[in-house]
């Protein structure tokens, strides 16, 4: 039979976002389609994404919310009625005009997110304290007519999850926008093994129609940012655009307030630039959707595939995602193959090793080879995905720390984005204006202020002006 | 506080739309949404659709196949690459014309299924019988601009899930064809309680540009017929449109041969309508959100709650999806509420309970009380949802054995279908004329050709010919 190659890709430091394209495409995570900007999601980055909503959708319900379906299309009169949201997406809609043969009296929009969908259907259902909390999830694709696409990181429609709630207070909203981004950062470092920080936006880079917006940045492999998720505060603003109101307990009409908060398909993307090498995909074991490739070695040899299939057995009674690749292709392909599709575990065994009692395993992450004794299969796989997740997370942890720097001036951190790339850490004194020209002549976005604020006294690197908040900026996907 | 009351709902006998209307609205499965025919799935309603899922989901994964997600939009010369398909689709076709403020120079449709999508998938990625079979499945909603809407059973825009396969041979794609229409079949009886009745659709009834599409038909409640499934054959029909080719064994050149399979959401409709009974819902325990409610008798009294928690905590241990109403409302309210949202079991513990070490349990279907002692709940509760679900399908079982006719002539169809209704049993000649005729003379349209035939002879009750083929006939949602 003829022999398959699996073709070298190009390496990392030499062209990264040609890396990204060739593993998207070698991978086979992802497909191009007839309309620009929209790509198919092949079985194995589907599956990715499957494992990942399994996770965060058990989490949504240990939380407390229940998932929804609303409509996909938005009449355009119902996406006016918030005016910052409106002209937030608006631009980047796509418009149904015609049902059949039929031109429509009001034309309809293709969700780009559901807010007014979801206030709309609020106003119906709530009246009361005793409707509140509204804990809604709902998972779905949403349209966004972007100009510039890219797999994964841009897509003009992708799948995600969107977060509405509603709360009889401020306080209560507040909460839950924090508990969400939470749950957010808690996923990309304990799942995905992806650090992050999480911070505040700006003013100027919160979403359209929110009060506030929460953000987990994660820094790629070539130090650029990727906003992973957000959470966003609305207050009681769109409330009251839609007219959501409920009786208080003190028999008060009063407005609800309200979150909104969302991960997407954007996540695979950042696990992509995370952890990949020059072989390809390195994926987190927690949602790898191959923890273990079993590889049977001369397996036209006596005794040799029924020993390989009875491990592939006992991985799969254990609770692992195992596979076997029992094809006619050489071990060397194999091995390539599932090297670029980043399955965290190779198990081989073959004559040699039936003969010892023992099989080896392969780490994707480190290339480390181990001979693990037959009657400890199961305990050492487990302990390796183990260690394979924390390795990958320290790693990316390394990567973010070494290239995150502090800078007091504006020449600073023009010096540092020039030369390194990275984050900048500075102090900020709040005014658009400062944060507009560190874009215009550093090149970087703001992409949060953390949390964890050190309350020290500093000056503004544009301005001068003494300030005591931290900021970070970037370049961002 | 105030008094809920669960208000009454229409009875089925007296106008059985009606009561579908108010069972979906009461047991707040549905709301409305401001554009016509598109439907909000609330979180009890998008609550069954997850089990439903979670069930064929597993099962397809069992049969070998995998996921994926494809573009929700169709560029308008793709749609019309298979002649038969697109004259079916487009007038129902929702279209998008504008892109963001710019004239999109082709229009797009919203998918209202993804033959075509897939198809154009598959040309890129099949070229060797290595590459076959593909068996690929995607969850995802589809739009169909229909002029008129009813929850559940007809909407321009429904969840379903679209299988689409590609094989070697017409004999596997036959098989495949056949094996899911069984799996759906398999899936309607011992998941759903609704025993099917397994067919061929008619020339004039199949899927648009199928070579045969197979069916599950089943009985609701008003002896009406719902096809709760469909499975198509489709040759190499597309494959030829679409330019897909593979090299065969023989290294010549072939077309591989191809099927698509669906439920939807529907099924839910078709629940409602086979099983629900006057005082709301009755849901078949395999799919049920909640399979036991829990319900303190006498709360305030004290240990009745910790009673009633405890005995949660044991059936959510041992599997079950139970839920506990410690709300203020009155038993009387709650009693009505957990029979209207159908819930299988209702578990009661109050303080003489409790001096008895036991707890009362309440079937929906029956209304049959059962003391159960305290060491026992689990095992019974067990026992008792196998036993309504068994009960649940019998019921249904009988209703359809029940309103079955055989019928020689065109006349007794006539005067079955206007004093009884149900599915008539004939033979049928094969002809279209005849198909016709008995759809405007006696109001029936063909439901299938059923897959065990008897092989008897007779004439067709329309044009006398002698003939072999059972059909069955009903009035259709």
């Amino acid at each position: 039979m003829e022999k398959k190659q699996v073709e070298a890709i190009t390496a990392r430091d030499v062209d990264f976002a040609q890396w990204f394209t060739d593993v998207v495409k070698k991978a086979e995570l992802i497909d191009y389609s007839s309309v620009k900007g929209m790509f198919i999601l092949r079985p194995y980055g589907y599956a990715i994404w499957e494992n990942m909503q399994a996770v965060l959708d058990a989490e949504f319900k240990k939380l407390g919310h229940e998932n929804v379906y609303m409509p996909m299309l938005i009449p355009e009169s119902l996406l006016q009625k918030e005016k910052d949201h409106v002209e937030g997406f608006a631009p980047e809609c796509a418009w149904v005009t015609y049902g059949g043969s039929e031109k429509l009296e009001e034309r309809l929009c293709i969700r780009p997110t559901s807010e007014t969908l979801f206030c709309e259907h609020y106003a119906n259902i709530i009246h009361s304290y005793r409707d509140l909390p509204k804990l809604y999830n709902q998972w779905c694709s949403v349209l966004r007519w972007e100009k510039t696409s890219r797999p994964f990181l841009r897509h003009r429609e992708f799948l995600w999850q969107e977060g509405h709630t509603m709360h009889a207070t401020a306080e209560e909203a507040m909460e839950e926008t924090v508990r969400m981004l939470n749950c957010y950062a808690d996923f990309c470092e304990n799942v995905l093994a992806m650090p992050v920080v999480r911070g505040v936006k700006t003013e100027k880079e919160k979403f359209k129609g929110a009060e506030k917006t929460y953000t987990v940045e994660c820094m790629m492999h070539d130090k650029k940012a990727l906003q992973a998720g957000t959470s966003h505060y609305f207050g009681d603003g769109f409330a009251k655009a839609f007219g959501i109101t409920f009786t208080d307990k003190n028999n008060q009409q009063a407005y609800p307030h309200q979150t909104s908060w969302g991960v997407s398909t954007r996540l695979i993307g950042g696990i992509i630039m995370t952890h990949g090498d020059d072989n390809g995909l390195i994926l987190p074991p927690r949602i790898a959707p191959t923890q273990v490739m079993v590889i049977p070695v001369a397996q036209h040899k006596s005794g040799v595939l029924e020993a390989a299939g009875a491990l592939r057995s006992r991985l799969a009674n254990a609770g692992f995602r195992v596979k076997m690749d029992e094809s006619e292709q050489s071990f060397g392909w194999k091995a390539a193959e599932y090297e670029m599709r980043g399955v965290p575990l190779r198990l081989e065994i073959g004559p040699k090793d039936m003969e010892k009692g023992q099989c080896c395993i392969a780490r994707r992450d480190t290339g480390e080879k181990t001979f693990v004794p037959l009657d400890q299969v199961e305990e050492t796989v487990g302990r390796l995905l183990d260690e394979v997740h924390q390795n990958m997370y320290d790693r990316a942890k390394q990567n973010l720390e070494d290239n995150t720097y502090e800078a007091q001036t504006l020449e600073e951190v023009k010096t540092i984005v020039n030369s390194k790339g990275g984050f900048v850490k500075t102090k900020w004194c709040g005014e658009l204006a400062c944060e507009l020209k560190m874009k215009e002549e550093a090149g970087v976005s703001s992409r949060c202020m953390p949390l964890s604020q050190s309350g020290t006294e500093g000056v503004c690197p544009v301005c001068g002006k003494p300030c005591t908040t931290d900021i970070y900026w970037g370049v961002a996907y």
